[in-house]
């Protein structure tokens, strides 16, 4: 499995992804599932996969070729001229590598499927984030529904519904999302550290903040454990229950 | 789907259990899934199921008429010398149903599966808590494991996981699992209030404190609110993230 989120703040993106991959309970390894492509000034997009790694190295490969040799007959990520285009142009890789294993060869039992999240901005256009589902079609985040989860989204999203707030800083919107992490990496094993991530600044037209976060981060230790305890004390905070209130 | 919880507590076991059915996302309606049996002064069992509601009513109708007639040449419920007995003949009666349901007549798109959460007390042995697998087979909640879950379990295990603790009392508890149940409410649209919860005390082998918490319940309402800013104001409490303590 994996989990990735992708977030619209009033500051920019931020984009976070696990690094667990695994084809069974008993062949786990780490695999990076964030690629930033950029041009300084002009263009910057983020892309995080979720899914069939075959597949999601395959579409980053072939966009990532594509994108070098501009001279080639498919057009570039980087030359789009909005990021809705630069987004179809992904869809459409993914359809095509889904199709081509898909079609023809051995047969898997499992799918080659992949969903994708893609975000950044084009000079000129405001930045902004999709999702792109396995087969092609997309979804652009909006006001109501300002982020996006793929991979094992269940534990990890009611702190995001709960405490998202467009207005957060950086440093703010990371340690949501690495609390969001963390309960998603406590009741999935195939979700595992360490996180990437990657925070876009709006109007910048360059990459940000960009690390990796190890399971033995300092940062990551202490959010880990002093969640347990402000849970607690969150739920402390709450009347008790009373029958005769019923 | 379904939400159901049962809980080991040092002063007993707590269960609760949300009461939508839904066949498709278009046909939803309210069922009872919580069921008490109990010899005043003998023995005390709470069952909650989740699954094909034909099977889960089944079993329960079947077992209410074995306990109501105890001369029927089939064992009683509440006549069982242990607790481990009882849920065998719970399993069994499961187990019959699912295969009766399963073989001859139309064949269904999905399955008659169902899961389900025994638990209670017999006089002369403590309390105990087991959930009981499609396959007739069951474990039983130990220290390491507490409590169980059926039906959509993800969004509210996070902060069981986090906030459980043996010595809570039965407000306390109820408080606990009402914030589990309100991430699940607000996820799943095929989890739905109201919410039949049964507190039973250890050793007073009589029927404890049981009752329905609806949609607008002053105090479902005021924790549902509350627990939004509370979450908040713990996220506030751990430090924020710097790149620099990478």
């Amino acid at each position: 499995m994996t989990y990735c989120v992708g977030m619209v703040l009033d500051k920019g993106l931020l984009f976070m992804s696990d690094t667990r991959t695994n084809a069974g309970l008993d062949n786990i390894s780490t695999f990076r599932k964030m690629t930033v492509w950029e041009t300084p000034g002009e263009c910057v997009i983020t892309l995080m996969a979720a899914g069939n790694l075959a597949t999601t190295q395959a579409v980053v490969s072939l966009l990532d070729e594509r994108s070098k040799s501009p001279e080639e007959r498919k057009p570039s990520l980087l030359t789009a001229p909005s990021l809705f285009q630069a987004v179809r142009m992904v869809a459409e890789t993914l359809r095509e590598v889904i199709e081509q294993q898909g079609s023809g060869g051995l047969r898997a039992d499992s799918t080659f499927n992949a969903t994708l999240i893609v975000g950044g901005q084009i000079a000129g256009s405001p930045p902004r984030l999709f999702m792109i589902y396995p087969e092609g079609n997309f979804i652009e985040a909006g006001r109501d529904t300002p982020f996006f989860q793929i991979g094992e989204t269940k534990y990890g999203r009611p702190i995001l519904v709960r405490a998202y707030d467009p207005a957060m800083s950086f440093e703010e919107a990371m340690k949501l999302l690495i609390v969001s992490f963390d309960s998603t990496l406590k009741a999935n094993l195939t979700v595992g550290a360490p996180f990437d991530y990657h925070f876009y600044e709006t109007d910048s037209l360059k990459r940000g903040a960009q690390g990796r976060i190890e399971q033995d981060n300092p940062y990551f230790q202490a959010v880990s454990k002093g969640w347990g305890d402000a849970l607690k004390e969150a739920l402390d905070s709450l009347p008790a229950f009373s029958p005769a209130r019923r």
